[in-house]
């Protein structure tokens, strides 16, 4: 059996997902891989909850699990350093769930730098950090022999990292396409069938699909930062957003709908 | 720069191609993940072609593919023995390349137990060794640290098995499903659209679609050899042929297909 030591920083429905997944395939993670999982550490603004003993997951998903209750928890600690946790036990994962924020690559990045530098194996479902310095990180991964990976930041539910990367190893890739936004996929679909862009989006915004500001949806942005990274990943390069063209489909004049409705698209 | 040794067995369509392949990306393979590819040996019925000082790959598909002109190879050695070659150069990947014999799993199944007993890693395309005996040669493998692979033997067009045990190793699968053979998809589609059984595979026979012997195919034996080796690698299961119910479609009743025509489907 193998111990795998987490740390989980960011306590958001993303990591909170993610706590419940692992608490959940606890057992089947030892019998089928022999791996012992144990969380160290769950940080959220503010500090963190942390046992040198290994966390109880089960209490923290039945009682501790909103956020106002998170903070809560006796064994809450304010204003705890992750480099402290990160220097005080055995190099394991760290689980980076934060939000994105791909102008500067927000909190999430230092994170990142800090636990590959001490040879922490990093996943990350946040693209911040990925946008602003794949190349950086990466090298970081290589000179310590740990894993980045970050198939859960772009295009999660497909395995469109793992074909290309692994399953077509051999094989070299020539062109890249995919929707990689799911409400501007929404939207774009009811505008094919007639319906208006502010209509589609208030659609959309009351099925949940599209976030409260969905500017970054909307923009182009979000789609422009997960091409980014499948780009960096799978064809080694080094682009930045600065060398994208991004056009939203928040500006789309009328005639273009009309001209891609007569071909059956939606553009 | 990493030296990959590599002995293929079998130089008949697969083998062929194999080589082609390999020798085409063998600057791909230097530049993107430092392997230097060389050949050894290559098995054929009565002996391989084999130096010392690995293969010139080139010379061998320019002037000696045909399988008549393969012996004549000045480096032809008859009854030269795997086991020797396998003794005499550094451990790397032996590529099997020969028929599959699912009955008895054939010559691939002693040359496959060689190679893993003496520590090399096995890339098989033959099906028959894993239907007869992939629970021992998975064994073998786990024993001396090498690779079993074998996507090339079952849905080799798809990332089938690496999408299992890969992108979905933490979820449990429940049940698999599948068009695992070309020549049956093929008719099936042509007897849905009215045409008969046999004019459907004397069709399939004129587009080299199915084998001059198709008995594998249409009985449900190379579906069943299929799918027998996914369950066995993806459930961890140990199967065999004898625990399935194989039905071919050389004797679907036609009331089957008038049912199944009636709700747009082939059977």
């Amino acid at each position: 059996m193998k111990t795998v030591n987490i740390i989980l920083m960011g306590f958001g429905n993303v990591g909170q997902a993610f706590l419940r997944v692992a608490h959940e395939k606890k057992e089947f993670c030892r019998v089928r891989y022999k791996l012992d999982i144990k969380f160290y550490s769950i940080f959220e603004i503010g500090g963190a909850i942390h046992s040198s003993q290994a966390l109880n997951t089960s209490e923290i998903l039945e009682k501790y699990s909103s956020l106002t209750m998170f903070r809560k928890n006796p064994l809450w600690k304010p204003d705890l350093k992750l480099t402290s946790v990160l220097d005080s036990i055995k190099p394991g994962v760290l689980v980076e769930c934060t939000p994105s924020n791909i102008k500067s690559g927000g909190p999430a990045l230092s994170h990142i730098r800090h636990a590959l530098d001490r040879g922490w194996h990093v996943v990350t479902a946040s693209k911040g950090p990925l946008v602003i310095d794949f190349r950086g990180l990466l090298e970081k991964a290589e000179k310590k022999h740990v894993a980045l990976k970050f198939s859960g930041a772009t295009a999660a539910a497909l395995p469109a990292l793992d074909i290309a990367l692994y399953s077509l190893a051999g094989a070299e890739i020539s062109r890249i396409e995919g929707i990689l936004n799911g409400t501007t996929n929404y939207i774009l679909t009811r505008m094919k069938e007639g319906v208006d862009y502010k209509e589609a989006l208030k659609e959309a915004q009351s099925k949940g699909i599209a976030e409260t500001d969905p500017s970054l949806d909307v923009s182009g942005l979000d789609t422009a930062s997960k091409i980014l990274i499948i780009s960096n990943a799978l064809l080694k390069a080094d682009f930045t957003l600065d060398d994208m063209t991004v056009e939203g489909i928040d500006a789309i004049p009328p005639y273009l709908l009309n001209q891609g409705r007569k071909k059956d698209r939606a553009l």
